[in-house]
């Protein structure tokens, strides 16, 4: 397989985008990737499009992205993989470079979610698992999935309320200096410990929030990339796995056995450890999701995830730098964007684009995306090197 | 890129199958494709799932048929394309096993049409462009796309509507002997002719149903493919294009663009031409659809596509044996799984399983799959060879 890399990064801003069509949202984040890459439309081989699609009224949006975004002619497929797409783009774009199909390739994770009426996006948001058993006959909807992973990990681990406001405080805090990120103020534990339940313990500033917004990386092979630009972020390797869709047939609440196969994949792959991680974007669509993380991705040992934040070990400087974009819970979560943003990230990190308050310290150079679709129904983790 | 090989198909009876869910419609193709290959589930290292999705009720449904059909862990990605899905599906594992990322990958294509109403259907039929322009000011519903196509092509080459009946009348003469069709009778030219019109020309039995379906293909790579079966079939290509979701913008109404494109792209890395093609499966979704292919695939040149029919040149054992399943107008045409239901018959065709009055006469083994998403929003022609 070739080697890829990521030469060029574009995202959106997120939050309620009612300003913008779906298209005109993709843009904002394409423009920008071929900005930063330093090529046009004309030199991209293939474009695949990442939408779950379901909240916007566009059922078939790649090719209208495509067309507005001036890529005509470049465009086989869009992806989806719950609220994973992101990474299913990158992983699909990255798999034709590498196969040696194209040399240049863009993905592009594009989201409205704000499209349809709150009924109907409710009904959506309980069908991240098997509709007929978990939805229709019991009313689960999404923050109750995550519901019964809190509680389990509370009572065997005695992971508390606090910790899982801890990461909603550290994500607001990195997100308050993101000016692309959809919530860009600063929350308090008490704030969120008083915040309106949603499915106990999960709580409204537990919970990330529903977003607009886009996400593009433009991906290249060896030789192109190095003709490119003099900081290409090489992606090492891409783990993925999935679990059961059916819910009761999951063996614990612990943790998400999509995440620890993925990151084992990904580990193997790229040859490294856990430990020499140094800047990660994890998935934190509620709270106790970025502490299981710390778990399943092997930063800390299982159980240990709650005292890993209280001690500040994934703060900005920490153990390893977690969630500097400001999370899902801060930066937002439109659901096909998400894993490319987290790309967008983690290349302005590697290539040491940030100021002062928002870069990682780095020595080694090397980041992780993890990403998650449903309740680990599909897990994607992304090492990316300088 | 490494070569790789179709080593099992499967695919289920295509129909309207309320019998069944999605998920055990699915099994019914994985199973057929999994037994012909001779391995099991714990073989598959990659699983692709391509649906549509827009006519069921399941809103994420790769991780349900995934887990129904014994694959959990091995699915990063859901594919679309509209309906051209089934070879984004193909795409997409291809270029896994191509890339070198596995050596054995599963391409899964499924669509449930009939569980949704008729209104919503039929909202969803009209979205294959642009939904703004084209549906909610005009009304454009998915026949009246290709009757555009129809009336220019009568317009500037005196095509026929008794060219266009003889498509249905072929496709349906080999799909009555197509145990897995959905219909397995035959028409008359008179009986097309006399059929309720639908858009004009387009009549009732110029149309491909509406149909539930699977389909299912195992590609492996060359040294796996070589131990597993005798037969393998080589995909000596895939090329793709798409082409504008504003119609107005569409060059002319007499061809489709994504297909020439698709084709030339094909053709090129296959190292063949059009008149090397023996037996080919091509998107009838529309009689006329099948007289353009005809055209833009380079069997005869633009214009000649109703002459092409009339003088049988497209008949078993014609200049290129068209159509040998029934076509998506006589065997049906669920959206995510046609594009594989393709390769299930040129599989067979190339492998010579075809009982005689099914099996085309073939001397290169050389045969080709033309797949189209809405009106050459998407499409995909795949080479394939013994």
């Amino acid at each position: 397989m070739r080697k890829v890399a990521v030469v060029g990064v574009g995202q959106s801003v997120f939050g309620v985008r009612n300003d913008v069509t779906l298209q005109e949202l993709a843009w904002e984040a394409v423009k920008e990737a071929l900005e930063d890459a330093g090529i046009s439309q004309k030199d991209v081989e293939l474009s695949v499009v990442g939408t779950v699609g379901t909240r916007g009224y566009e059922l078939m949006p790649s090719v209208v992205v495509n067309e507005y975004c001036g890529l005509v002619g470049k465009g086989p497929v869009r992806v989806e993989a719950a609220c994973a797409t992101g990474s299913a783009a990158l992983w699909t774009a990255y798999t034709a470079v590498a196969s040696g199909q194209v040399d240049v390739a863009l993905a592009i994770g594009v989201e409205k979610m704000n499209e349809v009426d709150t009924a109907t996006s409710l009904a959506v948001g309980g069908r991240a698992g098997n509709y007929l058993w978990e939805f229709h006959f019991y009313g689960t909807t999404f923050p109750a999935y995550y519901a019964f992973y809190a509680t389990a990990h509370m009572a065997k681990f005695g992971t508390t309320e606090e910790h899982m406001a801890m990461v909603a405080v550290k994500n607001h805090k990195y997100a308050a200096r993101n000016p692309k990120a959809h919530f860009q103020y600063e929350v308090t534990i008490e704030e969120v410990l008083t915040s309106r339940p949603i499915a106990w313990p999960i709580k409204l500033l537990d919970s990330s929030p529903i977003s607009d917004g886009a996400a593009a990386v433009v991906l290249a092979s060896d030789e192109v990339a190095r003709r490119l630009t003099d900081t290409p972020v090489w992606i090492k390797a891409i783990g993925y796995s999935s679990d059961t869709s059916n819910f009761t047939r999951r063996l614990d609440y612990l943790g998400l056995r999509a995440t620890r196969q993925a990151a084992e994949m990904a580990y193997k792959i790229a040859k490294i450890s856990p430990g020499d991680v140094e800047v990660a974007e994890v998935h934190d669509c509620f709270t106790i999701a970025e502490i299981m993380a710390y778990e399943d991705l092997g930063f800390v040992e299982k159980g240990k995830g709650g005292l890993f934040i209280a001690e500040g070990q994934s703060e900005l400087g920490g153990k390893v730098s977690v969630n500097l974009s400001g999370g899902l819970k801060a930066k937002g979560h439109p659901l096909g964007a998400t894993g490319l943003a987290m790309i967008y990230e983690l290349t302005k990190q590697l290539r040491e684009e940030r100021e002062r308050g928002r870069q990682a310290p780095l020595r080694k150079y090397i980041g992780l995306a993890h990403n998650v679709g449903g309740t680990g129904h599909y897990a994607y983790v992304t090492v990316l090197t300088r």
